[in-house]
């Protein structure tokens, strides 16, 4: 029998999909139109080529049309800005994802700000961020919408509940800082500047750690039943770990995400659901 | 002899607006051109009246152009997105403020994105409150820019501190969390939702208050030598207050702001601030 405190993210994920699917399947019936999503990859990058391999397949599985753009890694930032307004100006795409990291010669910020704000598949886009920020949530980066899905599936109270997020990233940490007040939760956003991490931990009801830093998170740091999102990503001893000593906190919580199985399947359904967002929104 | 634990706004707006009017008048020299700042009123609301009064007072005294265009209160959101069109293209132009709140019949936020971004005197515009929370911080809300200058103004150290912040609005408590993770203060945001705030606010090395909350915050409720801002104002039988008990928290804090005379000076400085940066940035 699965533990049912084990948040099973690839099931929310499954879910998410097939919602997306059905959407799809109903949207083109109407429209004609097959939502489109194009990843831009520059260079070769073997993780990002995964990444973009999997967003790839999760689209195929739920009827949107995919485009995979490359570019050479020695690629200028004009050639990057010629190529995302090609697709911002593509009728069948109706959303972008550069992939990142971008080659260190190139400026991220000013890629993002290029995508056109409608099809902007990450939600990084300033104006998708401040947007965010003031409580009028479109589009949003992908991982703290997959954290704030998990929570309603799993009726996680958010309203006065005090959450405490470790890491203040602009892709996990500030976002979902944003997205939890927007939802009158009580935040505390650490990070590698917080002098007294556990001092925070331990009070914390929901409790998401975005550092990479394996095991960081011990049973004696946190509350008993809280709630726990774990997004970090690390080995050790070549096996897959994340930010939480996962056996060890696992009798104290209430709830966990596993890592793997987790936050990660999460997050390429949410981007699923922004293609479809974003085709129906154009279309209107 | 003054209290030095109180932070004198009036001298650091007074400070900025020296800064300002003679970086005006430097930058005239240079281009002939006038920074211009435009403010908007829909109705005639008399505390809004009078916000527009003190800043066009502050510009005349920086040397910045300032127009006061009014509409009546029954206009529609149509002749107030063409009014800030029109200004939008105005050359001589450089800043635009609407005053708030809007009648109730209007949508302040279609009116604040209607604005351009890089004449933006409030930075409410999502473009720019996005860019806050990037860490790009270019026009950004006033009322945090001004405490933020003047915790440099008075030396408060902000990385590694715990700042928290009592109020979640997109005017005051989101920008300058933002603001403050910026600058790598672990950051606690809490508000009417937050169940125990005596918590937080007893383990604040900053504590800012923006509630609106008479003496919400009393002497045992703040750690020793803690800075404390003081964003609130009501009145207490006729008398202006602020958030925090002021004569019982001061033996115990290392800087308070009072109330008047504290925040409230700084926010309508910042706003000159903005015009002549904005007339920097668009006439470089």
């Amino acid at each position: 029998m699965p533990n049912e405190k084990i948040i099973d993210g690839r099931a929310i994920a499954k879910k998410i999909e097939e919602e997306v699917r059905s959407g799809t399947e109903e949207f083109t019936i109407q429209t004609g139109i097959t939502p489109g999503l194009a990843t831009v990859l520059v260079g070769d990058d073997e993780a990002s080529r995964m990444y973009i391999r999997l967003k790839h397949k999760a689209c195929d599985r739920a009827g949107i049309h995919a485009e995979d753009h490359s570019l050479p890694f020695d690629s200028t930032q004009d050639e990057l800005t010629t190529l995302i307004n090609t697709l911002n100006d593509k009728d069948d795409i109706h959303s972008i994802l550069v992939q990142l990291p971008l080659p260190p010669h190139l400026n991220e910020q000013a890629a993002m700000e290029t995508i056109a704000p409608n099809k902007d598949a990450d939600g990084f886009h300033p104006v998708n961020m401040g947007r965010l920020l003031i409580g009028k949530e479109e589009l949003v980066p992908c991982t703290p919408k997959g954290i704030i899905r998990a929570m309603e599936e799993y009726d996680v109270e958010i309203e006065g509940k005090n959450a405490v997020i470790i890491g203040h990233s602009n892709v996990v940490g500030k976002p979902l800082a944003a997205m939890l007040l927007n939802r009158n939760a009580t935040v505390s956003v650490c990070h590698i500047f917080t002098d007294d991490l556990k001092r925070y931990t331990t009070q914390a009801d929901i409790l998401i750690s975005a550092t990479g830093v394996a095991h960081l998170i011990k049973a004696d740091m946190i509350k008993e039943g809280a709630v726990i999102f774990d997004v970090g990503i690390s080995k050790i001893d070549g096996k897959v770990v994340g930010d939480v000593d996962f056996e060890a906190v696992l009798p104290k919580v209430s709830l966990i995400t596993p890592v793997p199985g987790g936050v990660g399947p999460m997050t390429i359904s949410i981007l699923l659901q922004h293609t479809l967002e974003s085709a129906r929104r154009i279309n209107k």
